[in-house]
This record gives structure tokens, C-alpha cells and sequence, in this order.
């Protein structure tokens, strides 16, 4: 029903280390994949706790929007996001040279318009949108993205890729809820309402 | 017994809009003065719950360490912060000709030196750090900083004066509070524990 902007951002408002630094992605993605009972095989487990079930409404979302540098840099997802949901890939330049290589991945060249195609094939679930500064300013101006659902890690980067720049100014917030997770994230959501420019 | 980092900062990380614009100061800095019984005249007054509590706390700090741009920006706060305490103004130049106007306050060309002289002030009671990203970015470097008190306010300015940036890179925080104040503002409190690098 609503498009939700889920990112994991430190604290200094980074979604990504400088370079994009294997160790930095970790630190700010290990709440996601590491749970207690992963022990030391390195094996990744669905967290426990406040953090599961955070987990369990992104895997409930019923389509994905995202752009294509952080598709390719996710391994294309292997075609699959999560539970075989559609995921539209925000792409200038429209669909590759050969066709989409997954049937679940479409290539759209407009945000509004993805979002609005998400939000349909997601029918009454929600829509995730896992994108990085320009994707969220243009969802934003588009008016096409309802929430944030925010999991600020306490980490200080000091460099990398921030989430908020080339924002329209002046967007309101309604704050929603807030979650203490575990590893000290928090888990923090917000409606957008409207600019005041 | 702490140096406490406290500032009010958008959920983009502004602490000041665009050109120090009086609207934006005044959207992050509403739930410090105008509580529900501020009425209609417009005359601020301690805000009421969470927020009371949270200024509250500002107010029993016993000394404050503030960059020379931010303490003129605030009228030099009169002379007097809060309650008397002594106010250390980083200032690269030392004192201004003639020396300081105010008794309270003492110009500190180092920040190292601003905030030891803070914590030999302020006794038992913590010392409340009110500064912009450069002040936080060398009492991080300096390993002065104790504490980050930020009171995240619902709003995107877009654009502004940053509170991080110049920052270490890689360091570790650990969530200490979560409260939920009124007018949708969170205040998540963090001690700085090392950097990783």
C-alpha cells in the first residue's frame, strides 16, 4: 500500500563506505543477515529480536524498486530479491543490449513511473525502494514516496556515499515509530508529508 | 564528567538550513523553547514531557565549549548560556582585541585545550558541547569527545550547514538512549567508543 525507502544508514548518514569498501557495507549491513545462532561458521542467519522482525516486514514488502548501480552491486540479487517479488530497476537507459537476463527484473528509465508499476504488481503490500541520493530525490519530487523506514547504525564513516543529497528543501517528516534494535540500530520510521517551498 | 556533543539536527544531518535562513534554525530549534503552554503570544517557554526532560538535562551542564561562529551567531547568548556556567569559545585568533566583554567567557585557540579546561570547569557535571562539523570532527580526533546527544528532528532541509563532515573515518558508537519527544523529535544519545582505523 505505501512505498517505503528502507535503508541501513550510519549515523553520519552513509549508505556506503568510500569506495564502497567490502568491511564498511558489512558494518552496516551485518544487523540484517548476522543473528546470534550464526556462531563462528560465518553463516548467515535471520537476526532475533526487535531486528527479526524488522526483517520480517522488508521480506514481507511485495515488490522492489531499485536502482541499477546497487542491483549490479548486489549481484543482480541472483534474479531474486526476496519470495520471487517483481523488482524494477531504475535504469536510464532502459532495459540492457539481449533483454532482461531474469524473468522477476523489469528496467524502467523513470522513477514515477516505476514506483507507480511497483506499487500495482505489489497489490496491498508494501513497495520497497532500496536506492541511493538521486533515486530518493526524484521519488520525492515525484511524490511518489509515502515512508522512510530508516535503521541507523552507530557507526561514523566519515566518507562514502550519503543518502540525502540533492534533496528538494524543506520536506516534512512525521515520525511513526521507533524501534530499539539489537547491535544498537535504530529502527527509525517517518511518514513524508509534504514541501513547505 | 562528560563532554557531551548536543545539537539538534535534521533527519538529511543540517544543523542549520541554507544561508543560515531564520526559518530553518527555528524548525530545528522549536521543541527547545516553545512548549504546548507557549499559546498564541509566541513567548517560548520550557517545552512539557519528554522535551522538558531532555532540556533539562542541557540546562544542569556545568560548563559549554561553542565555536566563535556559533556563539556570535546566538547574540554571544548574552553573556550567559545557561545558569552562569563558564563558556569556552574556540577562536583560532585567541581573544578579540580588548579582550572578552563577558566575564563567563574565555576564548581557546585549541579545541583539546577548549575542552580540558571545560571538564576541569564543569566539575561532576558534564560539559555540553554545542558546535559546528569542524569542532566535532578535531574534539573526535583529539579524543575529547565523549558522548553525541542529537536531537533528530522530522524534517529535510536539502541543503545547509552539515554537522558531520571532515570526520575520522571508522568510528564505533554505542547507543546508550532512545527517547521519543514530543513534536516527533528523537533523541538518541551515543558514546564515541574507538575508531577502527
Amino acid at each position: 500500500m505505501a512505498t517505503v525507502l528502507d535503508m541501513s544508514i550510519s549515523v553520519d548518514g552513509y549508505i556506503a563506505g568510500p569506495n564502497e569498501e567490502p568491511g564498511h557495507i558489512e558494518q552496516l549491513h551485518h544487523w540484517l543477515f548476522w543473528g546470534a545462532d550464526s556462531g563462528e561458521n560465518g553463516v548467515p542467519s535471520i537476526p532475533d529480536g526487535v531486528n527479526r522482525s524488522v526483517v520480517q516486514e522488508i521480506l514481507a514488502t511485495g515488490a522492489v524498486v531499485v536502482p541499477r548501480l546497487t542491483f549490479e552491486q548486489g549481484g543482480e540479487f541472483h534474479g531474486d530479491h526476496h519470495g520471487g517479488v517483481p523488482i524494477f530497476v531504475l535504469s536510464r537507459g532502459g532495459e540492457p543490449d539481449g533483454g532482461s537476463r531474469w524473468p522477476l527484473v523489469t528496467y524502467v528509465s523513470d522513477v514515477g513511473d516505476a514506483l507507480r508499476r511497483a506499487r500495482t504488481a505489489a497489490g496491498d503490500r508494501d513497495v520497497m525502494v532500496h536506492g541511493g541520493a538521486g533515486t530518493v530525490a526524484r521519488a520525492i519530487a515525484a511524490g511518489e514516496l509515502d515512508e522512510f523506514a530508516l535503521h541507523v547504525v552507530p557507526v561514523l564513516l566519515g566518507t562514502g556515499r550519503p543518502l540525502f543529497s540533492e534533496l528538494p528543501a524543506g520536506t516534512r517528516l512525521t515520525r511513526t515509530r521507533v524501534l530499539e534494535g539489537e547491535e544498537g540500530v535504530t529502527h527509525i520510521r517517518y511518514r513524508v508529508d509534504r514541501s513547505w517551498n
